[in-house]
């Protein structure tokens, strides 16, 4: 019988700036020594771009407009204020992921510049404190083609494979599988939404008893390629 | 101090057939008079579709592309053998749904007529047996624009809003939330999907501390309106 898994919300983390170190805030804001090998530490994008300085000022409307602009790399689809973006990394998402809640007054939270590589950083600190093997996804808040609403994504991820990959293995009948590659980061970042929220400032969880092993990974592996995409 | 949300799997599940109670099967499996108040109980369609009868044989690929072809309402992209449709209920996937894995020989699964009635019969059961206050979604595992890998997501829900809709709500500074329609359904199949797996043969999951409001929902109400839709 397989045991169940737990999302548990890191709370109590207040403001962050530029310099703050997010995997530090982390730590101090997780229950004593509380991370066990095998924890996947889910961490809203919006902390990292603020610890890392990547945040600005957009007084108004057309400022809004135009740093959308400049951080998208290609623009996918526009109409009327929608914006539907490819970002850099290579993600498509409306307003190249540049966002103005949850952040004071003026300022503008725009995507870490390299989130998989901020995802290490975090692990790797967060290994050292803990002593235990981690994994560490960098979540954001995606709309959907096709489907109303918005869900959690992985932007970021060290320490775990994005995607599960089970072709080759076999269903209960001895079937190969048909449905075998699973983007499970975007799943663990979902899950972890449900206690996240939007409006509560609960910016970090952990996910505790997912089955997965430590690989190499980059969340950019989750780009379909302009060339298998039918929907650009 | 936000609470923690635990997924435990239902296991035990043998084969499903044509004339049983998905209601019955799932609280059978179920640790004795173990759902909760605010319990959100996960089914995945293939065993919702195999009681209901939903079940044909396919030997040879023409066959199972016939069928396709039939489940189809729409044909929105096609590539090779690779279709993406149109369901009659509207969602958007692959191959209208029907699966192949996970039944025997050459058995192969469509999608429930009406998975939000086939949710709220489990719902109305389980609550009987119960006396708890809960919630059924049924999921599938669909492929996305842009993104490789699969995600589950609700393709039937019962006694929740399929959308937690934000709007008019602050964030920690007191702004009105932009990211403000969230396809919780969507994230609790995706979480649900963690402990389900493609390959372990568990169909169903529980999820426990999540907080939600007992309302009317419809997953096709998840379905985007073909005008408000850029990527079909």
């Amino acid at each position: 019988m397989s045991s169940s898994i737990e999302i548990f919300p890191i709370t109590g983390i207040g403001d962050v700036v530029a310099g703050d170190d997010v995997a530090d805030i982390l730590w101090e804001a997780l229950p004593p020594r509380d991370l066990r090998n095998g924890d996947i530490v889910v961490v809203t994008h919006k902390i990292v771009s603020k610890a890392e300085g990547r945040v600005t000022n957009a007084g108004t409307e057309a400022e809004y407009r135009a740093t959308v602009e400049e951080e998208a790399a290609a623009i996918i689809r526009r109409r009327g204020d929608l914006v539907i973006t490819q970002t850099k990394h290579g993600f498509i998402c409306a307003n190249a992921g540049v966002d103005r809640s949850n952040i004071e007054g003026d300022r503008i939270v725009l995507l870490p510049d390299r989130p998989d590589r901020s995802a290490a950083k975090i692990k790797a600190r967060l290994e050292t404190y803990s002593g235990a093997t981690i994994a560490v996804v960098i979540s954001d808040t995606f709309g959907r083609a096709w489907r109303r609403g918005l869900t959690d994504v992985a932007i970021g991820v060290a320490g775990m494979a994005p995607i599960d990959d089970l072709r080759g293995t076999t269903d209960m009948y001895g079937r190969v599988l048909e449905v075998s590659e699973i983007a499970v980061v975007d799943e663990i970042a979902a899950a972890a939404d449900l206690i996240m929220g939007k409006a509560t400032g609960i910016p970090a969880a952990v996910i505790r008893g997912f089955s997965w092993e430590p690989a190499k990974g980059r969340a950019t592996d989750l780009v379909r390629p302009p060339h298998e995409d039918m929907f650009r």
